[in-house]
């Protein structure tokens, strides 16, 4: 069933669970046919404003181009460089440095738009608050009109939307077909939002999900066992193993994506989980993704990158047919 | 009488004076009728160029916004975290940091747009010459185009413009109402730009208007004759005290801003001066305003803020509203 | 003959040569009708993403408000303030401080949008590297859409159109006029885009062009032979001096700009060099130009850019109407 402009006015999409499976097959839909066809300027008269607590490059401009090309007027708040100093806890006497509280940022930018979308980030170093993303629910309260999660430390719901629309353009029909998520080294120590984001758009394209993943750097249990049970409602399912080599076997699509160690006895960072051309030959013609950007020769060797197999640009590409297919459903009018 | 898009075409808007209280009752009538009913895209082809020579939030916002929602053009210069690098004195060499002079600045915007935008800071240290707004005016005299001012050290006539809407919107009629200017304590030195706009607008709505500050912290007594005299040929009247208590007695707007002391005698600031419950529980049953950002429990106790009297969401919603009023009578086109 | 709206599409801009001097007359006509009437919206539906790896003003305003006007959607990235960190060099183990390769950015900027506008900087101290415009070339190869520069080291092709455009404006015919280009002295090293771009522009025009620098700043002899033989098919002619003051004898235009030092020889800067009344007084009553920003009494007295010998606000000007056409002719559709 095609999605009308606005089918989805007035609702928050906080995390990729935020929309049915239904919801998903709908928004897909609308996607493929905006990438083919374009999409109607639907939004002709509303205003969006993104806000970036972090920097960003893929979001931003599929927000920006997709809300202009459907006729609507974007505004990006990227303060600073890094995170932005916003007070964010209860009660707080503000004589610090952060000069606005997120319940008046969140209201007064509400104000002027139909629409808020926000990239929050953690402000505190307690890894469960940051699994509950407080800041994000806190702009959701205090906006006033529907939030858009543009990642926050848990959840990444728009790049969860490409990386599906992907997904069914390289398997075609992906119900049963065998892919991997592998852990992969990094330099920095990364959230999950991104990991638990994709085992979203994998479960609900029903995929036969791998998980690879070091002792020591295994994802929250709570969210495997929902995410599994999603899989499994779609005709998918959901593995988890610590051997990434076995795990490669026979799959048709490898997302790499590396995240910081969520037990104490991780050790040091094994560089031998890099993606390279002999994991890739264990598959079967798989395609390698990652969200970008991406170290080349840390996270994935360039024989990997430089080869037909990879579709990182093209994953990149859909976060704006994607974006475009949300907006017109999320902001759309029928006038 | 309705202002026809164009109405102002060719005008700058310097400081809030620039318009007269009959322009003024038109724009908000514009503004008003624009939140209901939105405006036609008067400012299709129109190219504006925003400037700003210090961070902004809720005035780029706003300008950007509205720009899109008629038809046209903006772009916004956010050059900086900090004020920008510009050669503001004439006959300099200019072999140190500074780029650029505004003479070339103001010229070169000024020639790619159909009007300039600039929110300008103080480049020198001397206050009397902050209250002339020399830089705002070097940008006016040399853009070849009309200039809006988006905050000068003396003068913020958008924000005033939103000021007054929101007054009529909280006072329904707003002529002898009583309404507070309240000094209150801040981390930092703050312009006096705010405080004398708003008085601008509420001497424009003819309100019986209430100063209060401490003293040292006493706004320049020739401005404030010029606002009486305003607010008297509207039916207001203006006072000044520096009893903040007495002065909430029975007013119906709280209107809360810091600004840096303007007297030698100036002692420590007084956190006494925070606006709280007490203060609010001696008016009639006040509303609570403010430019924001606002420092929580510094400027204003979380019980005002977080009560039904605070329409600080709504005051910034307006701004949306009054720059689209203002940029339709500006920059609108009949064709 | 009249360009049609995409007319160039599907060609990217690297350089002032990747149009013939019959292309640069059409986009020329193109420029001026567009400057006399406007364009139509010849870009709706078309996205441009402009990135710059170094800060920008007019180039930046003139690509945004020109992609606006003709019904298109532009979205600019200007990450820092200064050069973005992006690893060039194939085969690199990125564990370094660069988190993106420019492989990468191209190819998910260019899949997000129908065309890439990229200002680079150079990434290797090989003065003969950047003369080759690696990084650019770089862009152009990965982003699987067309590119058109913004400036590199060695071009400046949009900046080209619009002295080509106040060549014609300043001097009606422009074959055979005598105009000067002179070194400036500045406090930094500057590269050469500017100046030789201009030279394109003069040698299309078919100006009778003296180039004027001193020992020690010629300009890359390779390059001169080429604008030389292009001067001449157009009429003009192409000479150059150490000698500023004679070069100034009897020309109509002069075009300031400081480079860098070429030769090991080059000794202290020059002050004396510095365009001022005395210079202007040797020409025929010439237009001084120059691309701005522009230190004042350091590359140009005051008295020289304060006269209505000045044009640099109507050169910053035409940066819009050049880049309008040029992206009518590159993005613009028929339907």
């Amino acid at each position: 069933v095609s999605l009308r402009p606005g089918a989805f006015r007035g609702r928050s999409l906080l995390a990729p669970g935020d929309c049915t499976p239904e919801e998903w097959d709908a928004l897909l839909a609308l996607a493929a046919r905006g990438k083919r066809e374009g999409l109607p300027a639907a939004c002709t008269g509303q205003r969006l404003v993104n806000l970036f607590a972090a920097p960003s490059l893929r979001t931003r401009v599929s927000m920006e181009l997709a809300m202009g090309e459907l006729g609507g007027t974007a505004v990006s708040l990227t303060p600073g460089a890094d995170a932005w100093t916003l007070e964010t806890r209860d009660g707080a006497v503000m004589d610090g440095a952060a000069p606005e509280h997120v319940r008046e940022a969140a209201g007064a930018l509400g104000a002027m738009a139909h629409g808020l979308a926000v990239r929050s980030f953690p402000v505190t170093p307690d890894p469960a608050a940051e699994l509950e993303d407080v800041v994000l629910h806190a702009y959701a309260r205090h906006a006033g009109v529907p939030v858009t999660n543009l990642e926050s430390p848990s959840a990444h719901p728009m790049q969860a939307l490409a990386d599906a629309l992907t997904l069914r353009e390289v398997l075609g029909t992906t119900v049963g077909q065998p892919v991997l998520l592998t852990w992969a080294p990094h330099v920095k120590r990364l959230p999950l939002a991104v990991p638990l984001s994709f085992l979203h758009a994998a479960a609900v394209c029903g995929c036969a999900i791998r998980v690879a993943a070091p002792a020591g750097w295994a994802l929250p249990a709570s969210r495997l066992s929902a995410l599994r049970a999603l899989a499994e409602s779609r005709g998918g399912s959901l593995a988890t193993t610590t051997d990434q080599a076995a795990a490669a076997d026979g799959v048709r699509v490898v997302y790499a994506k590396s995240w910081a160690p969520t037990a104490p006895e991780a050790g040091d960072m094994d560089r031998r989980w890099m993606v390279d051309a002999a994991l890739m030959a264990r598959t079967r013609g798989a395609a390698f993704l990652h969200c970008l950007p991406v170290r080349r020769n840390v996270v994935v060797a360039d024989a990997v990158l430089d080869s037909p197999a990879a579709r990182v640009a093209q994953l990149a590409g859909n976060r704006l047919h994607t974006a475009r297919a949300w907006l017109y459903a999320w902001l759309g009018t029928d006038r």
